[in-house]
């Protein structure tokens, strides 16, 4: 049983394609992996190539003092570690849980660990399946450092950068959800671009090349902003929120001249007036971080 | 008078920042260039770097055979051009319209043009003033191609690319309208991602190398996004809108628990779950584009 739960083992709860991956990678890395997931059959391909496929995830965690859980979503997670066994296996292991849900639910999790003398590590994988075990890969962790530095060799079977992002507990699971709140607002975006361009009998390949320079030019973009935003000074001089509210009024009259539903930019259309509205007609955009967030005039408000 | 009319001498209606760097970028390139604003003063510099300085509207346009008009919507351009004296100075002269607004006033001041015997180009800036004159400048123009290819000479003056969209007036504004829709969207993620990410603690600064990294990966998943639009073959094999929508119900749980208004995304989601709603599930997010535009399933329409 020692070579079990040696630095060498590791268990993987949860065998969808990112579990998979994670899984995959253990074994590259020559790592003694233990599997399991709730629907049986997902660990085939896992078993072929040496991992060991247990029967329970009390089994699966037994195996190995590093458990880590991979599943849709913490309410998935609760169902599989708050069950009487599971709790008990994980007792005096490490959980590092990669599962994408909320900073509350990750601060949740980790006073219920706490409770129940199970370590407990928080991370988010900010990159697809296919980037696992190759450079591309992005992993955030957040925790306890100490904990973070023992198993960190074990994470980095799973390649690519690692960052741990300080002890608060909810903040690998901050960053993920503002990076997917970028992510996904600027693909809604680009849908709505494109079903306006089609509309005007552009097609989505046409628009492509030139959407694709917007793109290119989001991370300078996004680097000034944040001076900005941190400093509290909103410089308008090339591009005022005034203009900005010009051109959303144009898209918003041409989307819905087309019957193209534009709530998504007539929401970020009223932000903007509003800010115009409290006199920052001439500040940059990014001045409706304070209509958003009125707590955080000029500086970060720390939630514990 | 001759030399005032030929190719070699070019008009600048309006004088904000970006009308400035054209007529600046015209006198870079050695030509006669007269220019005007309707609040005086504007023109000072320019007059001082050798612009010919008109005190009227219709003294501008009698100048030059090409007159580019760029001011910050086409009612003030309207109420330039639609008046006796300047109408009737326009007569047989070309306007190349570099104002920002919508498609449907393109086409109706094309329209009014070509009752007026007035020679028509509209066109779109893609980058800030400061690009102009330099090889960063992005230009997009629609009209007769004739009066394009006539006048692509004296347009090239102004640097960087220029791009002849075709015939259909209204494409300039569709492409810059489409474009500036995702732009606009993209920030308001990015202000909201900030706002969020500051009620957890976490500065702007420590978001941005992060919020790049996401900008970085957008010009890819833009290129191969149009190809499943204009397929109509959306793929969610590794990214289904099931799972967009549960990153977007976190974002939304998470900002409306720190008072953050969450309307942009809430607008992003609701498009979502239609698409779920309508069986589409396993599918790529940018099935929504079909749930924007109904009446373009699969294959773009055009609108003339």
């Amino acid at each position: 049983m020692i070579s079990h739960t040696d630095q060498s083992a590791v268990t993987v709860l949860g065998l969808g394609p990112m579990g998979r991956a994670l899984a995959g990678a253990f074994l590259d890395a020559g790592l003694r992996t233990t599997v399991w997931n709730r629907t049986p059959g997902k660990d085939r391909e896992l078993v072929e190539r040496g991992a060991a496929g247990a029967r329970s995830p009390e089994e699966a965690v037994a195996a190995s003092r590093l458990v880590v859980v991979c599943v849709v979503n913490q309410d998935a997670g609760d169902a599989i570690m708050r069950h009487g066994p599971v709790t008990d296996a994980l007792k005096e292991r490490t959980v590092v849980n990669l599962t994408a849900d909320t900073p509350d639910r990750a601060r949740d999790t980790a006073t219920w660990a706490a409770e129940h003398g199970i370590e407990y590590l928080d991370g988010a994988i900010m990159t697809p399946a296919t980037t696992i075990g190759t450079p591309a890969a992005v992993f955030l962790h957040s925790g306890a450092s100490e904990l973070y530095r023992r198993h960190r060799p074990v994470l980095d079977a799973l390649g690519g950068t690692h960052t741990h992002l300080g002890e608060d507990i909810g903040r690998a699971a901050a960053y993920d959800i503002a990076l997917l709140d970028v992510f996904w607002t600027a693909m809604a975006g680009y849908a709505h671009a494109i079903a306006l361009a089609r509309a005007e009998g552009v097609t989505a390949r046409e628009l492509a090349p030139f959407a694709k320079g917007i793109g290119t030019i989001l991370p300078a973009i996004f680097e000034r902003g944040a001076e900005e935003v941190d400093s509290g000074r909103f410089s308008g001089e090339d591009n005022p929120i005034t203009s900005a509210v010009s051109s959303m009024a144009h898209i918003v009259h041409t989307s819905e001249a087309h019957g193209i539903d534009a709530g998504v930019m007539r929401a970020a259309e009223g932000l903007a007036r509003r800010a115009i509205g409290r006199g920052h007609g001439t500040d940059g955009f990014l001045r409706i971080t304070e209509i958003l967030n009125p707590d955080a005039p000029g500086r970060p408000v720390a939630t514990l």
